[in-house]
Parts: C-alpha cells; sequence; structure tokens
C-alpha cells in the first residue's frame, strides 16, 4: 500500500479536517471565507517516496479504524469550503455546525480581560489551579443550576467544555460498558465509544455499529424513545433539550428515564447544554427528578447562553451518591481523571464562567439566549409557511426540519447548491435522523433572515 | 462492603484530591493557604445509609482499580494542606509541584485582555476555532522552534497542555502497545498507560507495572538508559530535560535514541515542555535528530516559559512522515481525536500564545526562564555546600538531590516537618527515583532564599 494510497483513499474514513484544515474563522458566521486556507494535501507523498517510506512497526489502534466517517462537522466544514472554492463570491450563510454568532456581553469580557491583567500582577497572578475548577466558580455553578436539589459544590467539575467532559466519562468507563444513545443524537457520543472499544464493527446495512443501542427518537414518540424495547445498557446518553432534534424531556418522560436507569442498575449521562433554552416549566436538569442523584451525571456548558463556543468552558454534575456495582463513587475515578489526564479550564475563562453567573452576567446570557430564541421563531415560521413538518425550536436553537422521503445529504447538498446556506444533514446524527435536516439558529439576525429568503425562494 | 469502607480504604489507591479538595489558591506559590479548605470527606455516608445505598449494576473499569496511588501532585497537596493543619502558622515554602510563581508579563497578558475584549465586538468575536489551533500560532510555533528542521504547520497542533495531549496521545494508540518510560519520570506518562489498559497490575515488591519497560536512569549512566537492555517498546515516553532529574540528553544520546526507535520500530514521544531551559548547545527538539521525523512525537507546552500553568497552552508535533505499521499516518488519528475529543484551546490562551512568540514576547519569556535558572543556581550551590549530590539545575528548573540510602518519602517529611518547605519525593516518579528529592526552582526569590536557609539550618 502507498503513502499516496493512505493519503487519499480514507478522505471520508478519518478526519477530512487534516486533509483540508479549517482556518481560524472558516467555521465562524462570517459570510466571507479565506479561500486560501482550502487545502490541497501537502503531506501527499509522491510514489517513489511512498514506496521507500519508513513505517513504524506500531499497530495501528484497531478501533481508530472502526470509525467510519470524518467527524461531522469537519465534515461539513470540508464541503463548506470546497462549495466556495465552486461558487468563490457566493454569500455563504452558515446554519450547520451550531456556532454562536453574537459577540459575548461586555459584563463577562470584562471579568476574562481583568484576570488577564491580573495574571502579570504579583497579587493577581496564579499558577495551576485545582483540576477540579476554582471554588468560586464551582459554588456559583451549583447554587445558580442546582439550588435546593441537593448538587454540593464538589459534585461539580469545571471543564473546558462538555464535549471533553464526554470523553473524559468514556475513559473512566472503560472498553467493557455497553452504550445507549438516542437516535439521532450528537455524533461525539458514538464516535468516543467506538475509539473507547465498547462497540463492535460498523454495519453499513443499517448503519449502525454493533453493541450499541440506537434509541429511535421520531415525530411519532414525541422524540423520546420507547424504553421498553431497549434491552439493558449501562450507560445511556440522553441529551434535552435535543440535539439535533430540538425536543426537551417533560418532566414525565425524564421520570420514566430515571426508573428505567434505576430498574436497570444504568448510568444516564445527561446532556443539558441548551437547558437555558426551555421556555416552559420542563425540567432544565436531570437532578430535578427524584432519585436521580444514585443514578445520573449531568454534563453542560457555557457555550451556547455565552458564546463560549471558543472560550471553551463547561461543566459535569457528578452526585457522590453515583455508585459503581461494587460500591466505589463514580466521582472519585473521575476525578483521578480530571487530575490525571487534564488540569482544569483556563482561569481566564474561569474568571468569565463566574462572571456569567453574576446577576448582570445571568441578564446578559438569558438575552443572548432569547435573541437566539428569537432566530428560531423565524426559521420555524418560515419552514411552516412553507409546508413543511418543523420540529424543536420551542426549546432549543434547533430547527430540525422534516423532509420525507428524501436522503438528508441530498437536501443538504441542494440547499447548499441553491442557496449557498449550510445546514446539517439529519443522518450525520444517526440513522433515526434520515430524511431530517438541521437548521441552527445561531447566526447575526441579517443572515438568518437572508437565509429564509432564500429558503422560500427554493422552496416556494 | 460497606459505603464507608470504599470510602476510607482508597484513600491511597485513588485520588487524595477528592477527599481533600485544594481549593484555588492551594496549589499556588503563597505562602499562606486557606485553612477553611482542608478536607474531611462530606461525602463519607454512615454505616446505615451504607447499608441501603443503591449501586448501579455498571462495573468499575478494572483499569482505574489498577492505579495504586493517588496522583503524585494532589498527594503532596493533601500531605502539605495536612501539615498546615497540624502548623497553622508555618510560613509553608513549597518547592514541590513544579508550579509556576512569577507574573506573566505584560506583552502576554496585554494580548489576551485585548483578545477577551475583542470578543464582544461584531468584528472581534469567534466561536470555535479549528480544532488543531488558529493558523497564526501554528505557523508561529512551526518558525520559532522549528525553523529549518523540516516541520511544518500542518504538522503543529495547538492543545491546552502537554498533560492533555499526552493522555489523548495514549487514546490513539490504545490498550493493545508496549511502553517504555524513563525511571524516574513524570508520573502522568505511567498513569495514563495504566488507565488505557496498557499494563498488568502493579508489583508491590519491585514497584513497577507488569507490562511497562521502565528505563533506568541513574547517575551512574548520566541518567541516560542502557537501550541495549530494554526489550521492544512499541512507545517510549522520553522527556529531555527531563522532569524530575534535570537531565538534558546530549546529541549523541538522542541520536542513538532516535536509531533504537528506528532499529525497533518504535515511536517516540519527546517531551520538551523545558527545552527553553537548556544552556548549553543540547538539543531543544528531537527532530534536529536527522530521521526523527519516522520515529517521534514531540509535545511541549508555554507552561514553564511564560507561567501558562494556568492559562493553559501547550503543543504537539506530529509530522506527517510518522506512520503506523499499515502505513496510515499517525497524525491522522491524532486529529480525529482533537476533533472529537476535543475543540481546541481557548481563543484567548491563544492569542497570549501568539504574544509569546512575538520578539517583545520571546525576549520576556527568555527573562522569566533566566530568573528561574537564577533560582536554579541558589539551590544547586546551598545542597552543595552542604556535601550533598547534586544533579540537574543546568538545563532545567529541577535540580535532583542524592540522599543515598534513604526513603526519599522520608526525606519529603523530615523537610516538611523541620522546615516548613514542600519538595518531591524522587520515588514519586518511580522505583529509580528512591533515595532522591526533587527540589523545584519555581518560586519567588525570597522564598527560595529562606528556603534554602532552612535547609542549611536542618543540613548543616
Amino acid at each position: 500500500m502507498s503513502i499516496t494510497q493512505n493519503f487519499t483513499t480514507p478522505i471520508s474514513s478519518s478526519s477530512s479536517a487534516f486533509l483540508a484544515p479549517s482556518s481560524f474563522n472558516s467555521r465562524g458566521g462570517h459570510v466571507s471565507l479565506p479561500v486560501k486556507s482550502l487545502g490541497i494535501c501537502k503531506c501527499v507523498a509522491t510514489p517513489q517516496e511512498a514506496e521507500t517510506a519508513y513505517k513504524t512497526r506500531v499497530i495501528r489502534n484497531p478501533n481508530m479504524g472502526k470509525l467510519q466517517a470524518g467527524y461531522l462537522f469537519p465534515e461539513i466544514a470540508r464541503r463548506r469550503n470546497a462549495h466556495l472554492l465552486k461558487y468563490p463570491d457566493a454569500k455563504v450563510i452558515s446554519l450547520g455546525i451550531g456556532d454562536t454568532t453574537e459577540p459575548i456581553p461586555e459584563v463577562i469580557t470584562d471579568a476574562m480581560s481583568k484576570r488577564s491583567y491580573a495574571l502579570s500582577t504579583i497579587e493577581g497572578y496564579s499558577g495551576y489551579g485545582a483540576e477540579q475548577g476554582e471554588k468560586p466558580l464551582r459554588r456559583a455553578i451549583a447554587s445558580t443550576f442546582y439550588n435546593e436539589l441537593g448538587i454540593e459544590e464538589d459534585d461539580i467539575f469545571v471543564s473546558d467544555g462538555a464535549k471533553c467532559d464526554i470523553s473524559r466519562l468514556q475513559i473512566v468507563f472503560g472498553s467493557d460498558v455497553k452504550m445507549a444513545v438516542q437516535d439521532p443524537s450528537y455524533p461525539a457520543y458514538v464516535d468516543s465509544s467506538v475509539i473507547m472499544g465498547q462497540t463492535g464493527f460498523y454495519q453499513k446495512d443499517v448503519q449502525k455499529f454493533a453493541n450499541i443501542e440506537y434509541m429511535r427518537c421520531t415525530p411519532e414518540n414525541g422524540f423520546f424513545p420507547d424504553l421498553s424495547s431497549i434491552s439493558r445498557p449501562d450507560i445511556i446518553f440522553f441529551c434535552s433539550p435535543n440535539n439535533p432534534t430540538g425536543a426537551a424531556a417533560t418532566r414525565k418522560q425524564l421520570t420514566q428515564l430515571v426508573q428505567f436507569a434505576k430498574d436497570n442498575g444504568s448510568i444516564v449521562i445527561h446532556d443539558s447544554a441548551y437547558a437555558m433554552y426551555i421556555s416552559g416549566d420542563n425540567p432544565r436538569s436531570i437532578f430535578e427528578i427524584p432519585g436521580a442523584k444514585e443514578v445520573a451525571i449531568e454534563t453542560s456548558s457555557f457555550s451556547k447562553y455565552a458564546g463560549f463556543t471558543g472560550v471553551r468552558l463547561g461543566w459535569t454534575v457528578i452526585p457522590k451518591q453515583l455508585l459503581f456495582s461494587d460500591g466505589f463513587p463514580v466521582a472519585k475515578d473521575f476525578n483521578r481523571i480530571v487530575c490525571t489526564c487534564f488540569n482544569g479550564a483556563s482561569n481566564i475563562s474561569q474568571a468569565g464562567g463566574l462572571a456569567c453567573l453574576s446577576p448582570e452576567g445571568l441578564k446578559a446570557m438569558r438575552d443572548v439566549v432569547g435573541f437566539y430564541k428569537e432566530n428560531t421563531n423565524i426559521i420555524v415560521e418560515t419552514f411552516d409557511s412553507l409546508g413543511f413538518k418543523v420540529y424543536g425550536g420551542k426549546d432549543a436553537p434547533y430547527v430540525w426540519v422534516h423532509f420525507p422521503g428524501r436522503s438528508s445529504w441530498d437536501v443538504f447538498s441542494e440547499i447548499l447548491e441553491k442557496t449557498h446556506v449550510v445546514t446539517t444533514p439529519g443522518s450525520g446524527f444517526g440513522p433515526g435522523g434520515e430524511g431530517f435536516v438541521r437548521v441552527s439558529a445561531f447566526g447575526h439576525r441579517e443572515n438568518i433572515l437572508e437565509a429564509c429568503r432564500r429558503f422560500k425562494q427554493l422552496y416556494k
């Protein structure tokens, strides 16, 4: 096998981002893109080199080889870049990856800026922080989001983002556990499970990995899985409000989920990264459900509230009541991972997080969330007026549009080709997403309005 | 088994930090400590609760159970806290964990502060960055540290620190590889290997994990292992300048290491986090050695140059020439991990990193490094004058002091008890560290001088 083959054939079987590295701004909400960053891989060796190339004797991790496609969002960035190469003058609007676009409120950046300056003074300098996060921030997270829910500050682990914590949780659980995920779901759950060796091979016919329980979530079941049909999983990833469907679980549904976990001795990892988008009285935290502390972990993030997608700050709650089968606390193993494989989130980001939770910061975050929720309404109304079945939106910044009977990659391509708007194909979130497209509400208002005008043009 | 047992017996077999959480400042260079943070674990259940406590049916990851002690540095923080409880008025000086103490130069914090503010403007806002790091920073790292070494910007992966990248590399390699580490060495190498399931159980008699090759580094062999006695490893962790011994490998030694890797088809992970501390002309990068690009990865960090231990920024170099046995590029799998399990370093930290590599930033970093190197000289001279054999120091911020025939935990305790100075026991870095104590040169000048006065008092 030549190196050329190695670099060209796996374009779709590994990360395409490596082949077409996205530049600094390429995923932002900006309309223009630095075209010069579009990559023809510089590292393709000539055949002659390839034949004589030195190879180590280290065997590639077979779990890495199981991964089927580039991680979804770099793949979308790659297609977006290819589109720009084809239409260099196109005004591309990105409603794909779910990247925040609105500036961070000043009350928050002010705190980060001050912390930066303080680091150049003897009094204000700090080096390694506690790996679990700064105490005042842990305390503020506990009191802001878990007040009266029995979650204490030492149950909170501050992180550099929910995605990173998902992988750290997978390291804690190791390779001998069986996962269940909602189908469709955020791809990091399945991919990290594959990487850790928890799954079998990808089965092309059903578009699923062996040894993962895919819990189908459809309009028919209100996007809540039929738990009676699920064989016992060890770990259940459950995202509410859901990415991509936008559905928020009701109190009754979450109670059912907690009961299912308790009956089966399973652990629920509740991803609540969009909780502030909930409009009604659906639970913001799984710990609102009695008994959840014995069966659940919750992971969350400042990304979609404060525009911290680039600042990197999140947290994970692991109640001390959550125990492995031998009685060992899950939090102790997670803490060991945090101490050994991580060194805490940036102290500057943590200063920003603390400002987010001040009264002014909370108001500012609510304003940001409110702005994106107005965007959501505009998108929902647009597809509604065009006669599409539209889901989500009410409690989440994602609109889940049904294109029955069509391939979602085809719809993605059609929309990109004809409107220059980037969306996300539903099948990228699992086979249950086929026939849907996710439209993100993260965008400047004028871009949302312009995208909706183009949708109306295309589907009138 | 009751919960009480679960929480009390594993104090030394899991992370002690969870039981005695260190507070925000507890690892800083400050002399005073918030005593109220000293932890008696709040989560010890009463025996009655323990008997009725709900346990999930999820089996604890057996690899986590193999870990023997709390990660070294939280363990030291715990002992330091216990000491403060005993001597609440003691002026404790911390020369233990290797945490930077000097303020970050203003040219660097200024850039971070500006970036923070920019994030609150429409023009300056950015969300998700490229997972691999911002292009200008990758370019600056390549040109600053690898100029004319054939390392290109797309070989550079920006990270939130070398420790985090070590774990990400372990995820890439998976469980079916055999590691070799210098003995003594930075504990994250061995611990992450255990966590990933690459090792057997801990063998108490030899104080080693099965299936790791411990490459003894002693004064006798100039702290460079006898490679002829090593059975073939897949992965070789090699740290130069070394933590903890302070030894920097010569060009001849590194050439030998690269040749050994090439002969065996092994991959060297070269940890060069202290490279700027090198005084003479020993190589700063393994890529100065011809052929290294086919067998080596290099991981590094801004922590010890710019005081970024809390800001979190590092990088890893994976040359595109480095191939698994099947010809697949290691960089492509690492990229997949970076995209799936990580979302890039904080954009504010990256702005700081870019400022570090400006002409003013480089000068400022050299000044910081120079300051710590003066500290090193003071410590070396002190122990030298007391008749101890002293190693390291010349090319590293660590002084490796020999106490022949003594237990290094005993010496650690003696020094702490009698001088209120925290050091690090050599055996915490592996059995080869027994009989040594590592003294870190990271400290305010007055603390270094005071610690040395106390050492002279104790060992006169």
